[in-house]
């Protein structure tokens, strides 16, 4: 392993991009509006697809021989199916290339012309979605959310149903509305109970106004599985090419009325964010840790049983919400270890029927809060189900999404110096359209 | 338009495939193994890469000027993304080229060697998925099948949900488990509970033992939205490409333990059968018909509305099923007219909030059950709950589905001579992966 001091100048100690993260996206540059592969590097990006076309770097990247053209592709997913040896060598190199004593400094360090052609400016670069995604599931393994929401409207006694502690609970979510850190958020029209305490339900059509957020980790399959076979708990991590950050933007009373008896749709499928870099599991991999320790939890099935204790990350998480005037409050900060299931064991239960999972499908773990009020994943748990504002920088507070407002997501483990860092998933709240 | 007759020999009058059909399909062929784009007359493919590649053909399609390559692609999307318009055209050009007196007799009728190439026993061409299909929607628009599933499990009263006669009830369903007819279905395992009437629920893993089937209607997108624009419920025909039947194979035991509260998942997502045809609204256009007719059903939002009342299809379809040992029954009949939303209403309702729909995303009806036994749509009604055995041929009988057993789905209108078919919808069941 490379030293984990970089030769590219101006990388901040607390960088999300140290050389410890080399995290992989897909971008349009200045000088190549074709998007394709790229990583980051403190404030810079490294093209991969310049990197690739460059004689000396072909010889240093033997893993990719014949697959060279995976970053020239407006997506990761050809980069993903090559498998997880592949990226993880794949990113080793970039190590050892980006590293102040790299053993190849005449491919990229002392190379003038590439490196001006290579490595650009961040801010140079719009990043795109990642991959392609075919399916894309959204579960709920989030044990303080599930409960706490579930509190709200049944009390603690009747918070979860009997099957939540036996599997992982997940749904189908929606593919095409899944959109990049940085695309608008329209407030969406839906139909709403006009009064939820009358008798007889009578709906009108009308802009939410109980819009929310939820803060999930996201995760890309690499290579999937045929039809009719399942994935085994303990090889599940083979299948995981990287995760990111997610925000399951919801409309809490479209979802109210529409979610029985088959489940979340209109009140989610509007717009899911995801922030643009995939984080490599080699990446995570110091930032391994238990999941949620529940009390008198029911013996798993065996198809769920984990080898190791350690299948969840601890990367903090946190939630910020900018006004209209600009005025930035954190309102949440939350460890993604509140988990109660792991990545492999929702990819276990997914495929336990012979579900196939595909190169870029995407599964969300669901909202992830952790005990208190300020580790909360969503507003309608920090407003107590819409009965308390959430107080904001200055005299400001919210129930739910104002138009104008805009939400990041960010989320980092490590110390500075070698930090492993998310990169933003942000979004701005847009008005309804009319009609 | 041109007559009904063909010179294309041994059509029966009974065919599926009739010159008032024209259906387009992906198939591969003994002549070529690159999945390509095929329609159909009587007992007969018509090869739609190999006619229009031909010179002669080039200039009888001019509304495809430019865009010949969309017959040679393996699946539909590309030619479905031209729009309604160019369907219809290229749909008219071949129904004239294939009648008796048509105005093009050069280019295929008396063109011995072009007839030879492109005109092939349907049995030597092997049908594929028709489209590539980015989001599947399963709705819930059966309303006999609703409510006697309903009453099955809460009593007539409340046997729906209040919001069910306000909106199309649909679910986000899983794209990478859809399969073309014929394809085999794995008996799934899941976790399905020991005794249902214990208070401790407990579950255990095992291969499904309430295995269903049901029997819808499929409609296939042509040309989508923008994200954050909705279709408009008077102008969605013009996004739909057309039709295809469905079986939405369910584990009953695996979805009944799962499906609280985000809704059904591994009871829905190991296979979704698709016919192979797809099957152009200006074919049915003869059968329009309106829906069901709901005394005091509450007054519609606008967006809901429809200005034409026949917003439906009068399709009789057929479900047979064939035992391990060769005996087929027919165990329902029913029209597709069974339903509560038409398709235009399920697109308004699936953008209201702006959820972008992109060309080949399947949106299916739901469960489609008349009023009477011999009409239902799933086993789970005919077997009232799983109580009766469903009477077959000879002795035998079921309540759900044996290894081994086949069921097929048919569909059909009009009259003998100008039959519009939609060929089969079929699978058989494979017993479950031992672990």
């Amino acid at each position: 392993m490379a030293s984990f001091t970089t030769w590219v100048p101006d990388v901040e100690p607390d960088s999300s991009f140290s050389l410890a993260n080399i995290p992989f996206g897909i971008a349009t540059t200045l000088n190549d509006s074709s998007p394709h592969a790229v990583t980051a590097i403190g404030c810079h990006i490294l093209d991969l697809k310049v990197l690739l076309e460059h004689p000396e770097a072909e010889s240093v990247f033997l893993c990719l021989k014949g697959h060279e053209h995976v970053f020239s592709s407006p997506s990761l997913n050809a980069f993903a199916e090559l498998g997880r040896h592949v990226h993880s060598q794949v990113r080793s190199t970039i190590q050892d290339l980006l590293s102040l004593d790299t053993k190849h400094p005449e491919v990229l360090k002392d190379n003038t012309a590439l490196r001006e052609k290579a490595l650009l400016p961040i801010s140079k670069a719009k990043m795109c979605l990642p991959m392609q995604i075919g399916d894309y599931t959204d579960f709920y393994a989030g044990y303080h959310h599930a409960f706490g929401v579930g509190s709200m409207w049944r009390g603690p006694a009747n918070a979860l149903q009997p099957n939540y502690t036996h599997l992982p609970v997940g749904y189908h979510g929606r593919a095409s509305s899944i959109v990049v850190s940085g695309h608008p958020v329209r407030r969406p029209v839906g139909q709403i109970v006009v009064d939820p305490t009358a008798e007889t339900k009578q709906p009108a059509v009308k802009p939410s106004q109980k819009l929310d957020i939820e803060l999930e980790l996201g995760c890309f399959i690499a290579r999937g599985n045929e039809m009719g076979t399942s994935i085994d708990v303990n090889q599940a991590e083979e299948h995981i090419f990287g995760y990111v950050l997610l925000n399951d933007w919801s409309a809490r009373d479209i979802q109210n009325w529409e979610y029985v008896p088959l489940g979340p749709f209109n009140g989610k499928n509007f717009a899911t964010t995801i922030s643009p870099w995939v984080i490599m599991p080699e990446a995570l991999e110091p930032f391994r840790c238990k999941g949620i320790d529940l009390d008198g939890r029911p013996e798993l099935q065996d198809y769920l049983k984990e080898e190791r204790a350690d299948g969840f990350f601890d990367i903090k998480c946190e939630i910020d919400l900018t006004t209209p005037e600009g005025d930035t409050s954190t309102i949440s900060r939350v460890s993604t270890s509140n988990l109660l299931w792991s990545f492999p064991q929702m990819l276990a239960h997914h495929t336990l029927g012979g579900c196939p999972m595909r190169t870029g499908d995407l599964i969300a773990s669901g909202t992830i809060s952790g005990t208190k009020p300020s580790e909360y994943g969503s507003l309608i748990e920090m407003n107590e189900g819409g009965k308390k504002e959430v107080l904001l920088y200055g005299m400001d507070s919210r129930k739910f999404l104002k138009d104008g407002d805009s939400i990041t997501l960010t989320a980092s483990c490590g110390e500075s110096g070698s930090r492993v860092g998310f990169g933003e998933c942000a979004g701005s709240i847009y008005s309804a359209r009319t009609r």
